[in-house]
């Protein structure tokens, strides 16, 4: 019987492409707030010719979250897929091949902004439905699908969205928005995502920049910024605010077993980045372990003063450090904004502003949940290929919605490849995964539903 | 006799205005190598007109210095002028009343730039020669005129000069480019100024920027940067690299007598500034010493990484800091660049280059010489009021040229009022200053001379 769907799927792809690339050229920028009615009612619309019910939800002060849902006739379980259909802005555009919003197809790629992140995973998962559909007239567990529009920013009106309609959420398991092969195109299913504060912490002195004759007598913001950051973290990495570390969760042996046996490049990713070698020089295991499982204190910019070519003698106003935090599960954001605050009262910078930018929790799920397997069969079964398990990307993300409040075991499997350019210009969608990710889908949906 | 020549001043004075005007209209900007051999000859012929022997002398890879000298008949003391005819860039044009090098009068003000920093004083000097000249049909000791055209841009080939016609420059004591009345009109002698070390600190990571999850395992510079910066300075303002205190010279007692006499407006400070209290709460005494005695270490700018508006999670590949230290006399900046290397080697961040952007000492004339006590009986005979003695500028520049290389006693006097804004939009001459400030001149070349 799948062998009838992915024979569909094979007999379809050019039709597949052709539909994804209406859709990637209908911009969708959430950050510009481009296209995002327009691009809700196309998914919508999809959704309807694939066969499902679908309906756009209105959001408080934001775009339209696309829902849709279509019941099994032979299972009661139930897979919802989460998808966004906004996308990152195309800048800069004189660094596209192609201009970004034509879903140009070159050497077997889509080349689009959103033909990866996210709008191939929308369609792959469309079109399996619509596969299943045709040619065994039913799905082999019940579907659902929330599709939102601001993903790309940070899902500001997400948490909303999911208190008003936990009803409509109700699931066995969810498929995240990416996923797919990694960069010797070995199927990867990862199982979380960490979580986030982002914080700008803004010293201020004098009303306006001084002559730095001055410095003799005038208090320095930039000094006090950096003697502040110098107690934030030390040498060896240690974040320094008490009780930063209280609630992290360790993670199982049977986590440290798959990240033992997962796979790093070390020796492309130091030529990648020109570096001789990693942070404290780590290497092997405790590399993989400290990437996926350290809670970061990450300086993403500072700034303060002259900072053009040569000299200015100048006692600077005013100075600003961002910062972010990257959390694993169990830390929550709101109860470490507290102790940032309270660690730079202590240590006498109670005056340094702390702006808080955004906030997101780690969501993890459990190595052990069903739909983690089925992911794994199902990806070996298709790409005759060892599968590598990532117990958590070391990226930030949502899903904590999902794996904590609405206690779904989430995974994150997709057609993406790695080098799909995600966020940078030519970002692009391998047809062959897109083809061949479609049937990993396919084959999780039909063992998850009960049919091996 | 000297009452003649106040009158010669008093009767010319809008003439000198108009020969002043037309200096500032002719732009001279070092930093953009605008106008300067043109102004050099301007400079020149003003001098002839006056009956100076004046001529250029070329300077390797900059542009020329005017020299000129003129004998006393009645005299054997040399008294030299240093002065400058570049001026600094106007920008930002569009914060100008006036087009800024139209030379506008208005209110009783040159609103030019160059017309306080350092047209002003040039004119107004060469003004008192032809005053004396025109009366007298003598000066009342010999005179020599050094004018740069680099000055704005830090006299990189001063020393080249100096070095090869030290014949030219011997001299009684001398006069620097600046000078003139404080905030509230007191005539102040200035005795010396700081020295200054200006460096850049960069730290370098990897080749490209990378996405902020990998900080788990990749090494950030400006991390590195600012635990870099907190070894260099505690928060009681001690500067931590071994040595840098060794040479500092003291203040004699009369020169901390001088500092104890010398006002300073506290409130009228914290109020432009809008800030509440002084460095470390310094006040009276203290706060003045600390001022003009500090040996400083000044962080003009600091970038990396995401300096735009909201949250971008980026791991720099470069950090950048620039300092700038004030010294204060016999500290060495050549000696402090090796402490300083040898500092950031041992504390573990001898990979940070350091950049050095310029460096000069600081210099001081002794408050006992007798030119100080010449140019302060000078002013209370101009001005009717008490003098200031600021024993240094907490400023810096290249009067170390004169005062220790020359060993010629020096001091800044002039024409300048205290809001002349000088390196900053609507520059502007008083001309009740520039009139009073040529007699001041007048009377320290008279009592000089032994005419008393």
């Amino acid at each position: 019987m799948i062998n009838k769907v992915f024979g569909y799927i094979d007999s379809n792809i050019e039709r597949f492409v052709d539909e994804l690339r209406v859709l990637c050229k209908q911009p969708s920028v959430s950050a510009q707030k481009l296209g995002l009615k327009e691009t809700a009612r196309m998914v919508r619309d999809m959704m309807e010719g694939v066969g499902l019910e679908a309906r756009l939800i209105p959001v408080k002060d934001g775009p339209p979250i696309v829902y849709s849902e279509l019941k099994s006739k032979s299972s009661r379980k139930t897979l919802l897929f989460y998808n966004h259909y906004d996308v990152q802005p195309p800048e800069p555009l004189e660094e596209w091949r192609h201009p970004p919003f034509e879903a140009v197809v070159e050497d077997g790629k889509i080349i689009a902004r959103g033909a990866s992140d996210n709008k191939g995973n929308i369609v792959s998962r469309l079109k399996v439905i619509e596969a299943f559909l045709k040619t065994t007239g039913d799905v082999p567990c019940n579907i659902k699908f929330v599709v939102e529009g601001e993903e790309e920013i940070g899902s500001p009106h997400f948490h909303h969205f999911i208190g008003e309609h936990k009803d409509l959420l109700g699931a066995d398991a969810a498929v995240w928005e990416f996923g797919g092969l990694d960069e010797k195109d070995r199927p990867t299913i990862t199982l979380g995502l960490k979580g986030m504060l982002y914080v700008e912490l803004i010293a201020r002195g004098a009303k306006i920049d001084i002559h730095s004759s001055e410095a003799a007598i005038i208090e320095s913001p930039i000094w006090r910024l950096t003697w502040a950051l110098s107690t934030l973290k030390d040498q060896n990495e240690n974040i320094l605010v008490k009780g930063w570390y209280d609630d992290v969760r360790e993670f199982t042996p049977r986590e440290l077993e798959a990240i033992d046996k997962m796979p790093f490049e070390e020796e492309i990713v130091k030529g990648e980045y020109g570096i001789s070698k990693f942070l404290q020089s780590l290497t092997g295991f405790e590399l993989k372990k400290t990437l996926l499982g350290r809670p970061t204190c990450n300086i993403a910019g500072v700034v303060s003063g002259y900072t053009g070519v040569g000299a200015k003698t100048v006692l600077p106003s005013q100075a600003k450090a961002k910062i972010d935090f990257r959390l694993v599960p169990d830390q929550d954001p709101e109860k470490l904004i507290s102790k940032l605050k309270e660690h730079l009262k202590m240590r006498g910078f109670g005056d340094i502003e702390v702006k808080i930018l955004s906030f997101i929790k780690a969501g993890r799920t459990p190595i052990t949940a069903e739909i983690v397997k089925v992911a794994e069969e199902a990806a070996r079964e298709v790409f005759k290929k060892d599968v590598v398990i990532e117990v958590t990307s070391p990226g930030s993300g949502p899903i904590y919605f999902f794996t904590d409040l609405l206690k779904i075991p989430t995974i994150c499997i997709g057609c993406n490849h790695a080098f799909s350019k995600s966020h940078a210009p030519n970002e692009n969608l391998r047809i062959d995964v897109f083809k061949e990710g479609s049937k990993w889908i396919t084959s999780t949906m039909h063992k998850f539903g009960g049919q091996t």
